[in-house]
């Protein structure tokens, strides 16, 4: 009897407690849903006869030794900065460690420890990090192992809002963290364009966009995300011309956001001590050429009314008090789309992922375009990020209890003995990819 | 016999120390010079019999005790973070506190407590912080006095190079931290203008620019300060039309370094880590339309070739490695400015200050120019700014060991009883404005 602890009950918490304990008896394992909100991890359990629900303090330093030393693999589903200290639990205390935040250097230091001590520390086994990589290893294997030589690679996600519940002109609704969406592209975005390293500041991240047509879905279009070069070396890419790792969001939003970008809407350095500015205050300080309006601003600077209307959608002119006792810009723009963009309990989320490759094989100029698009269940079902986050963590950790798993240390998905048997049962779970090749 | 502690004996305190020492004796008083660096401790003091120098450790709650305890009033001149625990030693011990830097929240929360004590805790009486406030409050309270109304009101300061030590094409030279001059103006900058209040988003804020002409000195031009607005209430003008701080720079300077920021060089965010990448690599990769070099660049978007010689006077189209090991694009630029923009021993740095004011005065509307130019002294001197910093700051200080100081609490310098006598004693010091009136 393995004994299996999620740390975490929170809403992307579902899918891969439910997976979990669907396949508890033929593990067979006992799982302990562990979390500040005992509710919370009571419902996830669902009276479960394999499950328990646990209620525990989480510090910076982790959680409590002794409920760690109870269990043979942890699963943090915590918030970024938590995975070193528990991931150091479970090397003190011989545990295995999993979850699916990006690796950070704290955690990569602790990579000789978990090999000495025989243990797996997975990271980035969700959907972005996680699905992308297995999914885009799958193909560059393949094609490598037919000898072909792989060019261009680009490679797009996003969490979105369903078809069927998108009811507002951005097509986008917050599934995960708002603070993200606000502060998104802050920084440079680095990529590999045709030979060329290219670098992207902030102001023009949302405006050098690609655009996408998904067969029964839409339009979309995608903006770089921060780092792409790393991905030449973690895919084993070497001499590929062009690399690129973008986020998907609904036609005109990147032209949209850019617009807030250039007002100055997305500031998160300069305090604001004024509860009783406006909205509208706000907006009119912001436009130059001392125009009166959105509108006004939108004509003078050739931006289409679609556009326009979309920024009024939004509230930036309503003459609403932010409310706020000190804030950044950001703040207050993360009130309003937390708002205007809150999903409903009868809404669908949907997430998107699609790879392009370009490839000469057998003398010829290949292209594979590879689409993945999963849709929530809505009220009372898994969201499709619970689903894509949770699902390749949980049949992961399935297979590390039934000592399927071989390699040891700090690692990530893509090595083909890890990613091929989790996409074959992602597939029966009705995640799967369509490939078009031309 | 008072005792005064100067807490930091870098460059910017010269001028303060030297002050402080020649009046030793008339006050009396004896001046310890306190400074993890004893040398430079010594060196300031340069035996002087009232003068002691001091090695201390300085921590995050403050310095040792006993040293705080020894003396009458304490001048920090240390980073700004060490001010509250050094003041609240002083609170502790009875001590007056004095500074140059700004009062921040944390400070500002211990007024009730130095009122309580009858102590003093001044800060922002140095140059800009400092001499602003009080040279601006003078002329604000000579205004009223005679009924008039103040509409409008600019102020404007730089540290700069002296004209006859300016040899490169940004007229500009690092006399003071570098890494403030890479990241001015992030964030948001607001003002008032014409009955309107402005924001200004980073990207404009170097495009939004004033111009001046200093007789016998020559063009400059002021981008805005982040806050004009709080200025309005400090210095009582309610029913000003417009308010605007701003720092001064050579001409053509704003123009060129707003090249920068929208090239994405001045970049704080993203780290980078290739010690390999040259300035050359990384300029090629941040022009956009596939130019191949900054004047194909300024060519493409019509930047005049001035402003393009700037730019590759800075050294960004170098064929050398940048060399850090894990960088943002501002530490690369800073690495650059600091080379190129360096002072040397026999330059001379200059501190300029411009007050514009619109009033209304028996039924006419009148201007007043207010400037201030002050001269480095050279090799051996003092510099302008440790002259315009460190001189207001000693005179204060004279006046609290003489007993003529009659206010308590923390507070910056724009009552006259505090202002009067020490823009007087400036004169004499040869820190004075000139007027002109239209």
């Amino acid at each position: 009897m393995k004994k299996i602890l999620v740390i975490g009950a929170g809403r992307s918490s579902g899918a891969l407690i439910e997976y979990l304990l669907k396949e508890s008896s033929n593990i067979p394992a006992r799982i302990t849903v562990a979390d500040g909100n005992l509710d919370l991890a009571i419902t996830k359990t669902n009276n479960h006869p394999n499950g328990e629900a646990l209620k525990i303090e989480v510090t910076a330093d982790g959680i409590e030794n002794h409920i760690v030393a109870a269990h043979d693999i942890v699963i943090s589903m915590m918030p970024p900065h938590l995975h070193p200290p528990i991931a150091r639990q479970c090397l003190a205390l011989g545990k295995h460690f999993v979850t699916a935040s990006y690796v950070s250097s704290e955690m990569q230091e602790l990579h000789e420890e978990f090999i000495k001590k025989g243990l797996v520390c997975m990271n980035e086994i969700g959907l972005d990090p996680g699905i992308d990589h297995m999914s885009a290893m799958e193909l560059i294997d393949d094609i490598k192992s037919k000898g072909g030589k792989i060019t261009s690679f680009k490679s797009y996600c996003g969490g979105l809002v369903a078809p069927e519940s998108d009811d507002n002109p951005w097509h986008y609704k917050v599934t995960w963290n708002p603070r993200n969406v606000v502060l998104a592209g802050q920084g440079i975005a680095q990529y590999k364009l045709g030979h060329q390293i290219k670098r992207l500041p902030y102001r023009r991240i949302f405006q050098e966009i690609e655009s996408f047509h998904f067969d029964a879905i839409g339009d979309y279009e995608g903006y770089m995300n921060r780092d792409s070069l790393s991905y030449i070396r973690q895919y084993g890419l070497y001499d590929v011309a062009t690399m690129c790792r973008g986020t998907i969001r609904g036609k005109d939003y990147c032209q949209a956001w850019s617009v807030l970008i250039d007002l100055g809407w997305t500031d998160h350095l300069t305090q604001i001590k004024d509860q009783n500015l406006t909205y509208k205050a706000v907006t009119k300080s912001l436009l130059d050429g001392n125009c009166e309006s959105l509108s006004e601003y939108c004509q003078v600077n050739k931006i289409a009314p679609k556009i326009c209307e979309m920024l009024i959608f939004l509230g930036l002119e309503e003459d609403k008090p932010i409310g706020l006792k000190s804030y950044t810009l950001a703040d207050a723009l993360e009130q309003l789309i937390v708002t205007k963009w809150a999903m409903q309990p009868m809404h669908k989320d949907m997430v998107l992922m699609r790879h392009l490759f370009e490839f000469e094989l057998d003398g010829k100029q290949s292209k594979l375009q590879s689409d993945l698009v999963v849709i929530g269940d809505g009220e009372g079902g898994h969201s499709a990020m619970s689903k894509t986050v949770g699902l390749p963590l949980g049949i992961f950790v399935q297979r590390l209890a039934l000592g399927l798993v071989e390699e040891t240390g700090v690692m990530i998905p893509i090595s083909a003995n890890i990613y091929k048997p989790i996409l074959e049962q992602l597939q029966e779970l009705d995640i799967s990819f369509h490939h078009t090749m031309s």
